[in-house]
């Protein structure tokens, strides 16, 4: 196969077969093509599109291009949940032990924060010892032992996703559904949990910009993960403010324990619900009692119970007393009474990188104890001087008189209330 | 400049200014940016296009990436030629003695040939000791002695091109008109003739299959060209059969001979006396007289003693008697009585360059006696048993009775006559 041919037919529209996306994917993988071609492919692509049969093509051979941990085959009815990216989505942390509560066993492959969104492997490890599994043996260990485990992506899970990710992040090829979808979908087939729930963010704060793309996105996930022999539901969900009201390591592990103790956020509460049903009816539960016996597993202490379960199993500790807390904090308040019209996730999620809570590069080190609080959501009247962001400081030194007007910039207050989006938009695929 | 945002811009069809581009042209001479960064941007340039006015600052920057010869300066009224490419295209080897029998100073950069088309270069290296000028001291000297140079593109001139072109290669960014243009135009305002005559080529052995691609890149040579100080005149010419009748590096030496010496090829003899009263229109002639001219200069031997003198003056034996012969031939001849409805340019191309007479690739050894004669015109009328293609063979080992073979494919016979093309389809630019 002469690949410079290839590459001209994704150029001019046209479309690939297997063996050339294999072509394609080997090379990403083993080195036997260039940067440069994997490039020019990728722009391609990533300007002509990709139709479903290429997408899956291409998931398909980026899963195949490393270890293949087939999860679902021990495990039966094993679930795995995973979000296209959004600021103060705590819902993982809360998701695992309420629905491993449940009876239904979570295995989640939790990735490293980058950027403006926060990981969930990082909070991980604001819990002292805490210890994702790294291979095969360590996930089925733990799912034996607590009904979840949380695992990290090992570099030998789609290893052709890494490079093409590295490529795509200094060759403004990011952006494109198809290798989006590859490069989520390939990880998670890998891990082969056997069902899926997907929550694909739109709004502000997310990828997605708007709801047709994240319909399209969604709609893509579903279809390539089903066609892989995957049972997947998608959500649709709102990230035109912040999920929660916390950024940050061990603020966000704070803010999961308050929710599995009864208080917290509601929106946190209510999203990580929703895909906690779907979870359930995933695993063969009725919709409506999938719905009574979360919410009595919130109630009894159960899921709290659970989290403990978990972390003890992960080799970590469960006394709250041990996460790290701020320094110190500083908060910002209201300039004038109004209606809150704006609240900038991405603003904030950078804000929360600022202080130490996330990466700006992958050698970045993330302090586990600075974070933002963000008191102000959409809708909510407010007087003057009532908080809207509150800095939480590590240890690191920053410009904190800077810091507090960027943190003032992210609240927009106007005269008229705006209107009220749904949490879940769209829902896509499975047995809906 | 962060340059993933203006490969982003470009992505989206956006237009960028001198500076991006020149930061894009930087990245490729001194290796700021890498190959999947330039890759990525021709790709995005390949699909999305250029303006004029972007094609212009690759242009200017890709000319300053490196030594600029501005040889006009030193020989006013001095011009310089060039063809996009085609098949038994010898118009150089004619051109030069021509034009400068007629007292206007003659300044050539030749390349190498590389693929179904022969270069120049090769074909003057087959005359033994034939030196082309590597640097300005080299061309100004020869230009002084002979009023003709011919020069071999140096390292030095236009850097970013060869780095460009490489990486175009594979990466099937070859086809792109600004691509193209900006490959052109740099190296020829690299050397800075000041007076330019363009011969771009269009049917099907050239780049440009049709003539409303011919006549967009014909266009974008001279806006852009005349935009940097050039002056500037295109022809747009017939490539849907070879040009002459000789494909191979002897050989085409002494096709030119023959053209020079008053015999030889009536199409190959035209076209270069049609881009000959180019060059002396934009030296100052009248149209009609330059005709008349150039016509003396071939009747009365001026211009065949130029060439003797060209090549004395370069270093090399103007003996016809020292050129390389093939040490044999073999001739497919017609299989059945009809008109010649195709000749494939490319088809013959190839099959020279399978004798020995081109490159594969760049390292590729050239054998100066290798050629191929295509005795059939499109709409010849043909008995059964006329000689279609003669192969002229050197000293490598081939498998005859296949080249044959793809020698008569080369040329189709059929019952109606084609339509005849003009050879000379359109003329764009200076004081037409």
């Amino acid at each position: 196969m002469n690949f410079v041919e290839v590459i001209a037919r994704k150029r001019d529209g046209g479309e690939l077969n297997a063996a050339e996306i294999g072509t394609f994917v080997r090379g990403a993988t083993d080195g036997s093509l260039g940067d440069e071609q994997l490039a020019a492919m990728l722009m391609a692509i990533c300007i002509r599109g990709a139709t479903t049969a290429e997408t899956r093509h291409l998931v398909e051979a980026m899963r195949d291009s490393g270890d293949c941990w087939r999860l679902g085959e021990a495990f039966p009815g094993c679930v795995d949940k995973h979000s296209t990216g959004g600021v103060a989505d705590t819902v993982s942390l809360v998701f695992a032990p309420l629905v491993a509560a449940c009876g239904v066993p979570v295995a989640m492959m939790a990735g490293a924060g980058l950027g403006h969104t926060q990981g969930t492997l990082d909070k991980l490890a604001a819990v002292p010892g805490f210890q994702t599994a790294t291979d095969r043996a360590g996930a089925l260990q733990r799912l034996e032992q607590c009904g979840a485990c949380f695992a990290a992506q090992s570099a030998s899970i789609a290893p052709a996703d890494k490079k093409l990710y590295a490529l795509r992040d200094i060759t403004a090829t990011v952006p494109s559904l198809p290798l989006i979808t590859a490069s989520i979908m390939s990880k998670k087939l890998a891990v082969g949990a056997g069902r899926l729930v997907l929550d694909v963010k739109w709004g502000a704060g997310a990828f997605c910009k708007t709801l047709d793309q994240a319909r399209t996105l969604a709609t893509g996930l579903a279809t390539v993960g089903e066609a892989a022999g995957e049972r997947v539901r998608v959500l649709v969900t709102d990230m035109n403010e912040p999920l929660g009201r916390h950024l940050g390591c061990a603020s966000e592990v704070r803010a999961a324990l308050d929710v599995l103790e009864g208080r917290g956020d509601e929106r946190l509460r209510d999203l990580t619900v929703e895909l906690a049903v779907e979870a359930l009816v995933l695993a063969g539960r009725a919709r409506e009692a999938a719905g009574a016996q979360l919410h009595d597993a919130l109630a009894t202490g159960a899921a709290r119970a659970k989290w403990d379960e978990i972390v003890t199993c992960h080799g970590g500790d469960p006394d709250p007393g041990k996460l790290a807390v701020p320094r110190r904090t500083a908060t910002v308040t209201a300039g004038r009474a109004g209606h809150v019209v704006a609240v900038d996730s991405e603003g904030l999620g950078w804000l929360a990188v600022a202080l130490g809570a996330g990466r700006r590069r992958a050698a970045d080190h993330v302090d586990y104890a600075a974070g933002v609080v963000v008191h102000a959501r959409l809708g909510d009247r407010v007087e003057a001087g009532v908080p809207l962001v509150t800095l939480e400081l590590g240890d690191r030194e920053v410009d904190l008189p800077a810091l507090l007007a960027r943190a003032a910039a992210t609240i927009g207050i106007n005269e008229r209330a705006p209107a009220r989006l749904p949490l879940v938009a769209l829902a896509f695929g499975g047995d809906a």
